[in-house]
Order: structure tokens, then sequence, then C-alpha cells
């Protein structure tokens, strides 16, 4: 038996800007039997893809990617905002989907050449966070095998943003809106 | 089989200030086997108490309390650093340990009252963070039924800090430095 994850939004309008209708995905991390389907159902993407570690950009990223990693019996790598990590970083700028930019960062021996990797977060806007993550990934050696969200904002294209060029890869997203 | 989960703990002198040793648990979250038993030994711990939510604080707190909610098939509640979560939420303030402060937040309809909260970090330092997750819960009417990190930084003395009063709780740390 499954639920229906869309139970599990909270759509908040007017939030962070007026106009925006924000697609909050509490209410599935607070709820036991959701938050396990969600995962689950990441987990057969990413066995599918063979991948050796899971990656999410800070801080919601994380709260998808961990348990993913820890259900698939692999490593989490965080993607970090910038100025936290202790130790040798290689990061990545990104714009701000309400203006501004922002700098993310993998510990330089996170990912090991080779290596294939899954990014993961809550939710999909316009693909800079993904973007960067990915950009870092790759300049430490590793492979983006794919990458999955929880909910995909269709109206802001950012799967065509991170599909750009030759550089398609798998994505699964849960839910659209 | 179980590893020694120190092994797994990269120590970097003078971070974030001078004379301090910060102990980063980032190799421990990136290698599958570290990370799954530390995570199942909370887990052992969390069941003891008969938890019905975990508890962690933004944002290292995601990467140990969201898996641990995962393997026990119940739900995650972020407590979110302030101004970040889009609906009503009940705050709590604490002192930074190299000098500030900062707000938590909790959406205010994440924990219903009676309910038994696990609070998870990966590290205990002075147990600000701690105290103020704590009092956010205790205001929704939620009960703390513990508290667990993967390291106690015993210097600090945060331990007594959780405890003070007639506020004792069980707690787990599955390292002491």
């Amino acid at each position: 038996m499954t639920v229906d994850l869309h139970n599990y939004v909270a759509t908040v309008e007017n939030f962070p800007e007026p106009g925006v209708s924000f697609r909050d995905i509490s209410p599935l991390m607070g709820d036991g039997v959701a938050y396990k389907q969600a995962v689950d159902e990441i987990a057969v993407f990413a066995k599918q893809l063979n991948v050796d570690l899971i990656a999410g950009p800070e801080s919601r990223g994380f709260i998808v990617g961990s348990p993913l990693a820890y259900a698939l019996n692999i490593g989490f790598v965080p993607a970090r905002k910038g100025g936290k990590l202790p130790r040798k970083a290689v990061s990545a700028s990104y714009s701000l989907e309400y203006g501004g930019e922002n700098v993310l960062e993998i510990h330089e021996d996170a990912i090991k050449p080779g290596q294939r990797v899954l990014i993961v977060d809550d939710l999909l806007a316009t693909g800079g966070t993904i973007n960067a993550t990915r950009e870092i990934i790759e300049k430490l050696g590793g492979v983006v095998a794919g990458v999955a969200f929880i909910i995909e904002l269709e109206a802001l294209h950012g799967r065509d943003k991170i599909m750009q060029g030759e550089r398609e890869v798998p994505m699964l997203s849960l839910m659209t809106y």
C-alpha cells in the first residue's frame, strides 16, 4: 500500500517572494510512512544507476540524500554553503533564485575519480544548486550518474538547464507542479 | 563485524578559531559502512526510548537525524535557522560557541502534544543548539525522550548544561573527545 505523496506537500502562497507558491515538503519528512516511501522510490532509481555515493546540497538536500545513502548502504557527501567545511574543498558558485549569488563546496577527499554520484534535492527549481554541485563533482573526477528530486517545478525549466548541451543524465522527480 | 568509528573522524587543528581542534565527521558520513553503523547504534537507543519523532538542528543534525528517522520508520523534524521556514513556527535563541547569537525554529504543526522526540546532532559542544531545540519541542507540548550524538566534546561540559536542574534525559554519545 502506498500513500499519495501530494497529500504531504504544504503549499505556501507568496513565500519567499510575492507571487511565488512555495512547495514545502516538511509534512512529508515529518511522516514516517510518506518519508520512507519517497526515499525508497529514489533508492530503486539509484540502484539502477549503480551509484557509489549520494550528494545533496545544503540543507534540504541533506534530508533527502542522507536517508537514501543509509538505505543503499553507501556514503553521503554534503555540498555545503561556502566557508563551512573545515578541510580543503572545491567550490562552485551559482545564482540564487531570488537574486544574488552563493557558493557550494565539497571536501576534496569526499569523491574519488570515477565514482558514480547521484545528486538529490528536495525540489528542482531553476537548477542552479544542482549544476554547481555537478560542477564540483566533475572537478573532483566523479561521474554524475543521475539526479533525483521529490518535487520538480516544471515552469522554471530547471530540467533543461541541467540537461543542456550533451550533458543529459537520468532524472527522477517524484512529483511535478 | 564493526569498524572503529574513531578512524572516520578527521581532526582539524585551529578551526574555526585558533586553539580549537575541530572534529569533522565527514569521513564517517562518506563511508557507507561507518555511517550505517553509527545510525544503527543510535537506532537501538531510540527504540528503547519509544520515540515518535527525530529532531535535529540545522544542518549537520539533519545528516544524523534523517537516516535515523528512516531506519526507525518515523518522521524527521528539522530545527532550522531563523527565517527559513515558510509556515508558522516556534523559535528559541542560543549563544554561539564562538560568539554571537542564533535562532532555531520548528514548524508549529511538526510536533503534537505528548509526542516523544529524540534530539540528535553530530557533535555535542556547549549544548546551546540542543537546549534551544529542546525549548521549542517543549513549547509545542512534545516530550524530549533523549538526546544522542556521534561525538561529545567532554571538556565543554555540554552534558551538564543539558541536564541541569531536574531536566535529566537519557543521553548517548558514540564517541567522546
